[in-house]
């Protein structure tokens, strides 16, 4: 069963990439805060700069924090999968938590205005990325924190808990695009398209977006990059398999 | 080497979900069409509708018909590689023209009307994904149309060209997501936020591309659907093989 079973270092390319997401990761909240400092007046709660922390929570949850918790599994591809799994959940968790201040942060500024909500594109999305967020975290802790999920049920629902991960992570960086063209449109209209300074970062935060995304979602898909199952879970799932269903171990992808 | 090949059935669900796929991009091209001809004036070539071109042509190219060329390996499963191969191009390469006329319409329409070129996130986006189109289309050309190649090289490039494809499919999409947000914010700026009848269905459009890219990012990433080696290809490749590398045939994924 061990033949073929891969020798505990990181592959080739893999430290580089993650690497690279971990810098674009890091200039996306720079250039995030330095957007708001320097030309929409600085982040602030109860003030009228409460519209503020919307950009910068989404940015730091649903975007940063979210493709991190994703990367655990090839960041720690030697680490045991329990403790990997506890720090997946506790990523995405803490995600939740502070993209849950930024749709706050936006929904208060909107009350204080008298602004409508969800009314736009952006919000449609920004809000569909949320909910299913959530409930993709809720239906992970279901099947694969807590017992009880049989191993066929849990095998059923892993290839469709990853395709639906890498597209809330891509419907939310989406959403951000909208979110800074919004703004964009909002405060600078007349003056955007004469390539002013402002729209300029603007843009390049929208394309470092797109940037960590693609390299996140080239780390996650890479076939020779996917977590190597260890010896120790790999005799555990078979105890699992012989006991629970009677199958016979080893075969199979 | 037969051993293992399944039957030439479609998997169950493929054909449901390519159908599901097909409804989405009608509706979508059905919805385009509804919110230009509706609410903008209709479509014209030399007239202050040519901008409406731009739209049109778009979601028709970069969005349907890109997506359509990706899914000819699922949905010809058991025809033979080269003709599949060469829908494939050929639809890629469709759209790829049809996609230049709807640039052309938008560059002319800037020059009637004195707008400013590529300032906004939009135009950086939707060029970036043009370009880059076109340049993985030549590559894609290059590598396995053409005779040349050597089977580790295209074994190399395969990976990437998948990857790349989904990511300008996904970028497309989000490129035309922030197009609908401009054009919304450029003309019903102050309707907008009442959910008047035109910005609901633009939404709604921008919802559609979402779900499009979703039903066909699912069919290309799902392993069961994955296009199986046909007999013939296994035997010639076998033959090439062992003719160009000295590799024994076989083994391997």
């Amino acid at each position: 069963a061990m033949d073929g079973a891969p020798p505990p270092t990181s592959p080739t390319g893999l430290s580089a990439y993650v690497a690279v997401s971990q810098l674009l990761g890091l200039t996306l909240l720079a250039t995030t805060g330095a957007w708001l400092g320097r030309y929409r007046g600085g982040v602030a709660w109860h003030s009228p700069l409460q519209f503020n922390a919307h950009p910068l929570c989404m940015v730091l949850g649903m975007v940063f924090l979210q493709g991190d918790a994703l990367l655990v599994y090839r960041v720690f591809r030697h680490e045991a999968k329990r403790s990997t799994k506890a720090l997946h959940a506790l990523l995405h968790g803490l995600a939740l938590v502070i993209a849950l201040v930024g749709i706050i942060a936006v929904f208060e500024s909107h009350r204080t205005k008298g602004i409508p909500d969800m009314y736009s594109l952006h919000s449609w999305c920004g809000m569909a990325a949320f909910v299913l967020y959530l409930l993709q975290w809720l239906l992970g802790c279901g099947f694969f924190l807590f017992p009880g999920a049989s191993f066929s049920l849990r095998g059923w629902y892993k290839p469709q808990h990853i395709f639906f991960g890498i597209a809330l992570l891509i419907l939310s960086i989406t959403s951000c695009l909208l979110g800074i063209t919004e703004m964009l449109l909002f405060k600078i209209s007349d003056s955007y398209s004469h390539f002013v300074p402002e729209g300029i970062l603007a843009n390049t935060l929208g394309v470092l977006l797109v940037a960590f995304g693609l390299v996140v979602s080239y780390v996650l898909t890479r076939e020779e990059w996917k977590r190597p199952p260890l010896a120790e879970e790999m005799a555990l799932s078979m105890d699992f398999k012989t006991l629970t269903e009677g199958e016979s171990p080893g075969g199979g992808s």
